[in-house]
C-alpha cells in the first residue's frame, strides 16, 4: 500500500528490518510514513529525529546496562543530561518561543527518553520561568536569561507539608519591613515547610515561593509569589536561614530531586515580589488591580495552566510508549491456536484486541487533543501579552482553565489505566523492569496528583459549566465560548429530548454516534448536578456542603463527560477534515469511532437511566461496534504504533524492538545483567550455616 | 461503647495512644476489639501477635533506615529472614497441617511484613512441597522433611520463555532411557528455557520441572512433573548440564530471586517422575489411570490451586494494609473547610468516602471469602487423601477450581485498583516510597499474572458454568454443587423473570438487595454467553474460535459476576448469622451492603439493558444507598482499620501510625534519610563546570 515517498523523506523513515512483525506490517491498510507526515509534518519529524539522534550518539545518554543505578547516581546523570541539552542548544528561549510546536516536540522527545529528565527541564525552564514571566513585571525579567544559561536553577514552591490543594491555607509568611524595604520569608513551623518541590532537593538555586503577604500593621493580603534565592550558585550550599532537604525515594521519577524548605526569617528585597496581581510600595502600601482577593489568587495561580497542559502531553506520551510495547509484544507473542496448526499471535484474540486497541485509539485522540490544547494556551498567552482586559480574553481564560483542569485528569488517568493494562497484557514479561512498563506507570503516576489533584481539578470544570447554566435564561445556559467547546449548550433543551436512533451496526461505526450521545449525556449530567446542588441548598446546606455533596455521580461525572465530549469532538473533526489523504481516512475514522464509543460505553448506565438508550439493542449495538472496530483495526495496529514509536534506543524495551525479535532481544538483555549467572556471595548461609530448626521458639 | 474485656484479652489489645485519631475512635459505633475477636478468635490473634513480636524484636527484621537497599542486599536479607522463620519454629509441617487457619494467619503476617518474604517461603514450602506431595507418591515423600529443615530449597518450574498460559505447548522434554532407567531432561533451545521461576534465580537446589514425557519409540505422553536437582546443596553451584540465571530486576518483589534454567541433557532417575497421574515402568511402558490426556494434565496442574487460594489471601492482605494507610491518613489530613472554622479531615468529604469506603468493605468481604475458600480447599485436599474417586469428590474439585480461578482474578484486580486509589487518595504523600503504597501496589501486581493469567483463569470459571447449563435439561442447568455456589441456578428461568422491586432507600441498605440482583445478572449473562457461543458455532466457527469470540462482554463478565455473587453471598450470610454479637451487627451489615451495592453498580448498564432495572429511580436508589452507607460508615472507618492494622512496625508507613501524628511521623522519617540535608558530591558540575550553551549544536 505504500506510495513512493519523495527522496528527501527516505532518510526520515528508515525501513524496518524484516522480521516477525512484517506480517502485520504487510497487512496494514495504510502507509505509516504517510500518516506520520500527515499528523506531524516534516519539520517536526526532522526535529524529533535530530533530538533522538543526538541522545543516542552521546554516551552520557547511554542506557545503564546490567547494573542497578543508585538514586544518587541517577540524579547526577539526570542533572548532567539536563546540562547537555543546553549544550546541544535545544533549549534556546528565542527558538522555543518562535515555534510552540517545536517546544511540544522537545517535551515529547525528552519524556520518551526519561520522564525525570523531561520534568527536571520543564520545571526549571517552563514552570519557574513562566511563573516569573507571567506573575512578575519588567523588573523581574533579569531572572530569565540566566535560566537559559544555567547560571541559576529554578523551582516552584507552593505546596507545604500540611497543605496542597487548599492553597488559600498556605502558611508561609512574607512580612514587609519598610525600614529595609524587604520581605521576611518565614515558615511558622515544620508543617508549613515547602515540600515536594521538584529541583529543590539538591539543585535549585532560586525558587518562586508562595507566601501570605502581611503588612506591618498586621493586615494580610493573601498568597503572593516571591523570587527567593535558596542556594549560593557558587557553592550549591543553602543560603543563610534556609534549611533545604530532599524528600527521599519516590515511587518513580527518581532522577528528579523533590525537596523541602524551611525558611527562618529570610530577607528578600521588596522588588522580588512578583507583582502582576499585587504590589507593595516602598512605604508599605498594598496596591492591586483586583477587587476580589479570590480573583487575584486565581490569576496568580494561572501560571499552573501551562504546567497542566504539558502534563496532558506527557501523559499521552507515556501512553504512546506503553502502547508501542504492548502491541509489538502482542503481535509477536504466540499462545494457543486452533487444534491443528501454529499458535496465534495473542493480538489475534478478541479479548487482547479489546484490552489494548481502545487505548491505542485513546492515545491518538489524546495526542491530538493535547496538541490542540497547547496551541489554545499559546493563543491565550499571546493575547495576554497585549495587556489590558477584554471580554474575550477573560472568556478565553476561563474556558481554557476549565478545559485544562479536566483534561489533566482525563489524560493522566487514561494513561495510568492504559499502562497498567499494557503491563498485564504482556504477562510476566511485562513485569520485568527492563521492559519499561513499570517505570512508565510509576513515572506517570504523580501526574494524577501534582499541579492540582485530579479530583479537585474536576470541580473547576464542573463549576465552569454550572456557572454557565446559572448565568443563562430559562432556555438554557449562555452558550458562546471563544473555543466553542460549550456552544452545543445553545440547544440544551432540544438535546435533552434526543434519543439514540441508530438502527444498523454499520451506521454505528462513526464517531458522530458517540458525539451525539455525549452531547445528551453532558446536558443530562449538567441538569442533574444543578438539581442536586439546588436540592442540597434548599435543604439548608451551606454552599460549601452543597458543592461537596454534589460531586459523586454528579459534578465529577459531568466534568469528565464534558472533557471526553471535547476530545471526541476535536478528534472527530480532525479525522473528518476534507484534507485527510484518502488512504488515511478509513483508519483515522475507525480510531475516532473506537475511542468515542469505548469511552461512551463507560456511561451506558446513564444513557439507559435517562432514556437516551432503551431496549436491549442500543447497548448491544455499541458493544458490537466496539468489537467490530477492534477487529478492523487489529491488522493496522502494528503500523499505528510504528507511527508513534521512537527509535529502539529511546523506546528501550527489549520486547518491543522494531525488528520484532521478541525472544532473542529479551534473552540477550537478560544475559547482559551483571552477575546474572553468578553464585551469590553469601552462599555459605545456605550451605554450611544451617538453621537450627525451632531453637528460637522458646524465646517467643 | 467499649464493653469491658476479660483480663486475658487486655494484653492482646494494647490501647492506642490518644492522638489525632481519637476523635474518630470515640465516635465508632462498635468496639474494635470485639470485632477482632469475633472475626479471628483469640487463638489466631495471639498467634499473630507472637509472630509480629518475634519479627519486631529481631534486628534481622529491622526496617532499613535511611539507606536504599540494593537488590543483592535485599535478597540476602530475605533469605536470612526466611531461615530465621525456621529457627523461630513457625514453619513446622506438623503444626501447620494440624491447623490450617494458623497457616493462613502465618501467610497474612509474613505478607504484611514483606511480600517477598511471604512468596519466598510459600514457594519453597507450599508450592514446591505440595507439588511433590500431591503429584508424587510415597517414593517421593523423602523430599518433604528436608524442605522443613532447609537441607534443600525448592521451586516450581512450569513457565518457559515463550510459553506460559498454554501449558500444553511447553517444550522441555524428558526422554526415557530404559538402559539406565533415567529420564533425560532437555531444553531444545533458549525459547524453551524455564523462566520466571521464583527461588530459581539464586537459591533453589531442587525444582519440580514440567516436561513432555517421551518414550524411546518417539511417542509423547504430554506434560509431566519431575523432581530435578538443579544446584549442589553443598556449594549452591549449578549441577552439570544446568544453566541457571536470574531474571533481573522486576517491578516489585525484588527480595525474591526469579530465575531461568536451560537443561542440557540432564539425567534424573526414573523414580523422580512425580507419578500421580502417569508413570513409566522400568522397561519403559507408560501407565496412567486417566483415559484422556487433557484430564490427566488438569489433574497434574491441580497443585496450582493451593497457590491460587493463597494469592487470594495475599491480595486481600495487601488491600488491608493500603486501606489502613489511606484511612488513617484521611482521618488526620485536613484540607479546606467551611468559610468560618477549622479545616475538615478529608475523610469528611463525600468524594473521599466514596473513593475509599467501598474498598474497605471489599477488604472485609474478600478477607472473609479468602478464609472460607481456604477451608474449602482444605476439605478437598483431605477428601483426596482418602484415595479413590467419588462423584462428590470430582464435583467438589470442579467447583473449587471454578471458584478459585475467578477469585484470584477478582481479588488481585480489586486489590490492584484499590491500592492505586489509596495511593492517589493520599496525594503527594502517597507517592513517597517510605509510605509504602507504591511497594504494596508493585508487590501485588504480579498476582494478576502468575499462577495463571487473570483473563485466562476467568475462562475456567465461565466454562464451568456453561457446562452446567449445557448439561441441564430444558428447565435450566444442573444445580446442586457440594459448596452450593451454583444451587441458585435451579431457579434459572424464574430468576430471569425477576425485577428490581425495592421501593424505599431504607430497604435498599441491605445486602439482600445486591444478592438478588446478582442472581438475575449471572443468569442473564449465562444465557447471553450461551447464546453467543451457539450463534458463533452455527455461523461456522470452530469451537476454538467460538470460545475466543464469546469472552468479551460475555464469558469474562459472567465469571466475574458469578464470583462477585459468591463473595456477596458468603459475606451476607456471615454478617446475618444469628451469633453475630448485637453491637457488631449494624457495622457488619453496612459493610456487606456497601460491598454488594458498589460492586453491583459496575453492572448497572446490564441491569437496565436486560430490564431488571427500569426507570430513573432504580439506578439512583443504588447510588443514594452507596452514599448513605458511606456516610454511615465514615465514623467507623478508623475503628474498622484498627481491626485490620498490624503493629506500626509491621505496617511501616509514617503517615499511618496508630498515634495519628501524621506530620510529626512523616517529617521525622524524612529527616532520617541518609544525606537528606547534604550537598551533592557533584556540585562543581553546576558551580564551576558551566555548560557552553549551544556549542554542540553544530554536531547535530
Amino acid at each position: 500500500m505504500a506510495p513512493p515517498l519523495a527522496r528527501s523523506e527516505a532518510d526520515l523513515f528508515p525501513d524496518f528490518p524484516r522480521g516477525p512483525l512484517h506480517a502485520y506490517r504487510a497487512r496494514a491498510s495504510f502507509c505509516w510514513k504517510e500518516l506520520a507526515l500527515f499528523l506531524e509534518g516534516e519539520d517536526i519529524l526532522r526535529f524529533k529525529k535530530t533530538i533522538f539522534s543526538a541522545l543516542e550518539s552521546d554516551p552520557l545518554f547511554a542506557r545503564p546496562s546490567g547494573r542497578e543505578l543508585s538514586m544518587e547516581k541517577y540524579r547526577e546523570l539526570n542533572f548532567l543530561r539536563c546540562k547537555r541539552l543546553f549544550e546541544f542548544g535545544f533549549l534556546r528561549m528565542d527558538e522555543l518561543l518562535r515555534s510552540p510546536l517545536a517546544l511540544l516536540a522537545l517535551l515529547q522527545c525528552l519524556c520518551m527518553y526519561d520522564s525525570s529528565l523531561a520534568t527536571k527541564v520543564l520545571l526549571h525552564t517552563l514552570v519557574f520561568g513562566s511563573a516569573i514571566y507571567n506573575s512578575g513585571s519588567e523588573r523581574h525579567f533579569k531572572y530569565i536569561p540566566p535560566i537559559f544559561t544555567m547560571e541559576i536553577f529554578g523551582c516552584f514552591a507552593l505546596t507545604e507539608l500540611s497543605h496542597g490543594s487548599n492553597t488559600k491555607a498556605i502558611r508561609t509568611t512574607a512580612h514587609y519591613d519598610p525600614a529595609t524595604e524587604e520581605f521576611i520569608i518565614h515558615s511558622p513551623d515544620f508543617e508549613a515547610a515547602k515540600c515536594w518541590v521538584g529541583n529543590m532537593g539538591k539543585t535549585a538555586t532560586h525558587a518562586v515561593v508562595f507566601a501570605q503577604l502581611c503588612m506591618p500593621g498586621g493586615q494580610c493580603h493573601g498568597l503572593h509569589p516571591f523570587v527567593v534565592q535558596i542556594r549560593d550558585p557558587k557553592t550549591l550550599l543553602p543560603m543563610p536561614g534556609v534549611m533545604l532537604g530532599d524528600m527521599g525515594k519516590k515511587l518513580g521519577q527518581n532522577g528528579l530531586d523533590n525537596g523541602f524548605a524551611v525558611f527562618h526569617k529570610v530577607r528578600v528585597p521588596r522588588q522580588d515580589l512578583l507583582n502582576q496581581t499585587g504590589d507593595v510600595t516602598p512605604e508599605g502600601t498594598y496596591v492591586t488591580p483586583f477587587k476580589d482577593n479570590r480573583q487575584r489568587l486565581g490569576a496568580s495561580l494561572g501560571s499552573l495552566s501551562s504546567g497542566r497542559v504539558c502534563i496532558v502531553t506527557v501523559a499521552a506520551t507515556n501512553l504512546k510508549l506503553a502502547m508501542c510495547i504492548a502491541l509489538r509484544f502482542s503481535a509477536t507473542r504466540r499462545q494457543f491456536g486452533p487444534a491443528e496448526g501454529e499458535e496465534l499471535p495473542v493480538l489475534e484474540y478478541q479479548l487482547q484486541q479489546w484490552r489494548l486497541l481502545p487505548y491505542l485509539a485513546a492515545t491518538y485522540a489524546l495526542d491530538h487533543f493535547a496538541k490542540s490544547l497547547f496551541l489554545d494556551l499559546v493563543e491565550l498567552q499571546q493575547s495576554l501579552l497585549g495587556r489590558g482586559q477584554s471580554a474575550r480574553k477573560v472568556e478565553l481564560g476561563r474556558e481554557i482553565h476549565a478545559l485544562v483542569s479536566a483534561s489533566k485528569a482525563l489524560a493522566t488517568w487514561t494513561a495510568q489505566r492504559g499502562i497498567q493494562e499494557c503491563r498485564e497484557a504482556c504477562g510476566g514479561h511485562g513485569y520485568l523492569a527492563k521492559n519499561r512498563l513499570g517505570i512508565l506507570r510509576d513515572d506517570n503516576d504523580p501526574n494524577c496528583t501534582y499541579e492540582g489533584d485530579n479530583n479537585v481539578l474536576l470541580q473547576q470544570t464542573s463549576n465552569y459549566l454550572l456557572d454557565l447554566l446559572a448565568g443563562g435564561g430559562p432556555g438554557g445556559p449562555r452558550c458562546e465560548s471563544p473555543l466553542k467547546s460549550v456552544n452545543f449548550l445553545q440547544a440544551y433543551p432540544a438535546i435533552l429530548g434526543q434519543r439514540f436512533e441508530v438502527t444498523s451496526l454499520q451506521d454505528c461505526l462513526d464517531s458522530s454516534v458517540p458525539l451525539a450521545a455525549y452531547e445528551w449525556l453532558v446536558c443530562s449530567l449538567l441538569r442533574e448536578t444543578h438539581q442536586k446542588l439546588t436540592q442540597e441548598r434548599s435543604s439548608g446546606s451551606s454552599d460549601f456542603e452543597a458543592r461537596n455533596n454534589s460531586q459523586v455521580y454528579c459534578g465529577r461525572s459531568l466534568a469528565l463527560a464534558f472533557l471526553e465530549l471535547t476530545v471526541v469532538r476535536r478528534f472527530h473533526e480532525h479525522t473528518h477534515r476534507p484534507d485527510v489523504p484518502p488512504p488515511l481516512q478509513a483508519v483515522l475514522r475507525r480510531l475516532s469511532a473506537l475511542y468515542g464509543l469505548w469511552s461512551l460505553s463507560q456511561h451506558t448506565a446513564l444513557l439507559y437511566r435517562g432514556g437516551y438508550f432503551s431496549g436491549e439493542r442500543a447497548g448491544k449495538m455499541v458493544e458490537d461496534a466496539i468489537l467490530q472496530l477492534c477487529s478492523q483495526l487489529k491488522d493496522d495496529a502494528v503500523a499505528l504504533v510504528d507511527v508513534l514509536a521512537p527509535p529502539d534506543f529511546i523506546l528501550d524495551s527489549p520486547i518491543a524492538r522494531a525488528d520484532g525479535e521478541l525472544y532473542k532481544n529479551l534473552w540477550g538483555t537478560i544475559l547482559q545483567d551483571s552477575q546474572v549467572l553468578e553464585r551469590v556471595s553469601w552462599w555459605p548461609e545456605f550451605c554450611t550455616n544451617k538453621p537450627a530448626i525451632g531453637t528460637l521458639s522458646s524465646k517467643l
